[in-house]
């Protein structure tokens, strides 16, 4: 693959970046009601939408600036007596789409007598720190990191503590999913005297440097496909050469362009790197949202949609004009399921998004994850992880170079033993549980695997389709969490 | 007192800022040999200088610039076979100074086969961010912060991991006094995958907010003048308004500045105001170094010197005379042990070091400690502690605002009992030990404490002077070390 093109497909990988962004409110009114998007129209989510100032650099004193970050606050069923908050990392998206996609948090307040904060990560949705000048320059991304983050939510829980009535002597849980998984960890590890515990759901906090095998990743994608139906990942494998071999001439494009009902035509060898980007993108997409029911979180989408896109995938011994048309209808799953599409548009998940402009500079900077493929045990086109390259491109794109070592040297790699209370849950089905925590570290730092589990699937809102593993894992998880909640107040009641 | 020249005061009440910078080599070469300043010549301590390229700034990739961090090794003991790493998180002053000052290391490097660290403090001694522009502006300040000396301890300890072959799988250990003594244990909490553990040498960590109250530091301090002989503290109590007494017209300044033998004559009300906070500033720094052997930590001192000091001042019933005279004996035990002094330098502690502008910047941003005294369980005239004003004279000093409540949010305050293995010592001579941790906090975190102790008297090297007292504090310091080292290495075999 294309470096650069490359580069702008990593930062398509983590979800919530191909994400269609809510219409924001014009007028602010506090209290917003939401339908969540799972297949539970029941289930209403009632929350009231707040500000808190933050410092834009926790760091330095030199800059005094502040802004207004975004936060959610449910209380319907929190008790001010033996209650508990947990406290969503908000990651790179629009907090009111997390919130939305998070239903497990909805599902257990009760239980838990909690209240449900959702924190807006700086540099997502509305809590730019400098308007509509955020990303204009890397002066103005300077202050874009998991750093920074962390410091908003240790400084939102104190404001919590101090302005609501009760609040402040109970315990918070940090959750999180995908990079907010990541922080809900790192929080814990960083600042454990703000949170009890974290529940980490698909964090992949290990997929840096040579933590894991930087092809691990593709791979799972590859299986995904190949456990539902062998020939699937073949073909898929084989649909790269085909599409070389018809991007030979202007005929050629020109039939591919029609036959994947292109909206725009492939041009040249630059717009076939980009369709193949394209289209890797989308296999890696459906691998991460592979859920049970019908759902729409990065699109709407069929239940198992791997099986429903597998299913135009299925045959053996096709020519190559029979392959390419067969995986037209399989991209037409995942881009139109709704059936109202005239076209499909190959910039359609890749530039709607304003959290895309926020990854794409963390994954220059911090969030360094090493990915390849060999086309060997995966179904993708041979791709070397080249720091070099990447670093050139993101000097080009951001003018910053990435640190690809600062991740371990602040978190810690795989040496976190020291650290308690967090739980990594991860689904086999999804690819970032390569660079998850997958087994126990200690008796406090649990794994919890879910084997027919997408991208966190843990944190959706229950459903009737729920695999059992996943029914277990949240009840496993909400387990811990009561253990933690229970520790704490033991603890307080030590101390008075 | 008044508040601008009391601010000045603060930034001298951490030890290592009234220190004479020992000259800098002008030729760089790599081997140093050094005789401790305690009374022990014999101890040789032979150390190498080295030098690593440091990011300005760790948090932020704006800013790719790096400087030169200076660091000590001394390897004289190690051993590759089951030794360890002691690195001292070197504070606010030159690094050499410390390692000379810090014979505890040396002492113990043969026990623990231990390589010994000294890594210098950004913005202090030789490692300057900005060479000669380093303390011109906030913007060339705003790097001098604890969290970024900690990441260059992070990267220190890295790069010593990488380049020194056996260091990599060894256990390194914090070692740190006073402010050096907190960023050791804040160390530990933030990077517990660097350390298996940190010694906290009297180390203030709760001298923040109302952790504690304001005013136990100056008790503390009158405490060891009043124990001495209650004279004393009642003597120096009164003396505050004999001065003032003897300021009101240009006669009196006249003879109280013979009577005192300053170098520089009073002349008006500010002068007076300096010279009493100059007078409070010593007692202070005497309660710090009461050491019970002649010693050279913050001035060339007799043993006990609060005994000697105290030896004017048990008289009662003084005229105001009398009384400012034997203050001058007093002050002259401080200032002029060695008799070749012919006037008293009221400059003399607050200006001759590099390292007291960074730490009233410091003072001024992150390490925010109120003190006040009420003149009743202290021996000092009434101060109230007033944000606002101290964060006004920041301002004027240093264009730069306090943030008192940071280090509570980034470290935790009190609320540090998920931690593990940091012993906090503290003496109950010293005066930072009413901002420290004098209880254990549970099996791992545990305090010793040092009742003939003053400032970290532990840190220093074996004296045959030493009470016993301090003999047993430093052999529970080696037994908790020596626990750490043998977990280190059973948890390594464990992952074989």
């Amino acid at each position: 693959m294309g470096c650069l093109v490359r580069l702008l497909l990593l930062a398509f990988l983590m979800p919530g970046l191909a994400i269609p962004v809510p219409p924001r409110p014009k007028a602010l009114s506090n209290l917003h009601l939401s339908t969540s998007f799972t297949s539970r129209p029941s289930i209403v989510m009632k929350y009231s939408i707040q500000y808190i100032e933050q410092k834009i650099d926790h760091f330095g004193f030199n800059n005094e600036k502040t802004f207004k970050q975004r936060y959610l606050i449910a209380d319907q069923h929190w008790r001010k007596e033996g209650g508990s908050i947990l406290f969503y990392t908000g990651n790179e998206g629009d907090i009111i789409w997390f919130c939305n996609n998070t239903g497990f948090m909805w599902d257990v307040a009760e239980e838990l007598k909690a209240m449900l904060v959702f924190a807006e990560h700086r540099y997502y949705g509305q809590s730019l720190p400098f308007g509509a000048d955020t990303f204009q320059d890397p002066r103005h991304l300077n202050f874009l990191t998991s750093e920074q983050a962390l410091a908003d939510f240790a400084e939102l829980i104190k404001h919590l503590k101090r302005t609501i009535p009760g609040a402040e002597n109970q315990p918070f849980i940090a959750v999180g999913g995908s990079y907010g998984g990541m922080l809900a960890a790192w929080f814990r590890m960083k600042y454990p005297h703000m949170v009890a515990g974290a529940l980490a759901a698909s964090a992949p906090i290990w997929q840096f440097e040579d933590l894991v095998p930087c092809g691990v990743f593709m791979k799972i994608v590859t299986m995904d496909f190949k456990r539902t139906c062998p020939n699937c990942s073949e073909n898929i494998r084989s649909s790269w050469g085909a599409i070389n071999r018809f991007t030979r001439n202007s005929t050629d494009l020109d039939w591919l362009s029609k036959a994947l009902h292109l909206c725009t035509p492939l041009k040249n060898a630059q717009d076939v790197q980009h369709l193949k980007d394209w289209i890797s993108e989308t296999w890696v997409n459906l691998a991460m949202v592979d859920y049970p029911y019908e759902s729409s979180f990065l699109q709407h989408l069929p239940a198992w949609p791997i099986k429903v896109v597998c299913q135009y995938l299925k045959n053996s011994n096709l020519s190559d004009k029979e392959l390419l048309q067969n995986i037209f209808h399989a991209l037409n799953v995942y881009y139109n399921y709704s059936g109202q599409a005239t076209c499909l548009n190959m910039s359609e998940t890749s530039t709607s998004s304003l959290g895309s402009l926020g990854w794409s500079y963390q994954a220059c900077t911090e969030m360094v994850m090493p990915f390849c493929t060999n086309g060997i045990d995966d179904m993708f086109e041979p791709y070397l992880w080249d720091l070099k390259t990447f670093s050139d491109d993101c000097f080009k794109q951001w003018g910053v170079k990435p640190r690809p070592s600062w991740i371990t040297s602040m978190y810690g790699g795989k040496d976190i033993s020291s650290h308690t209370n967090i739980i990594f849950s991860n689904g086999d089905l999804d690819p970032w549980s390569g660079g998850g925590v997958t087994r126990n570290i200690t008796d406090t730092l649990v794994a919890i695997i879910i084997p027919e589990g997408a991208h966190h699937l843990d944190l959706r809102g229950n459903n009737a389709f729920d695999p059992m593993t996943v029914l277990l894992a949240r009840s496993l998880e909400v387990k811990y969490m009561k253990q933690w909640i229970r520790d704490f107040y033991a603890s307080v009641r030590k101390k008075d």
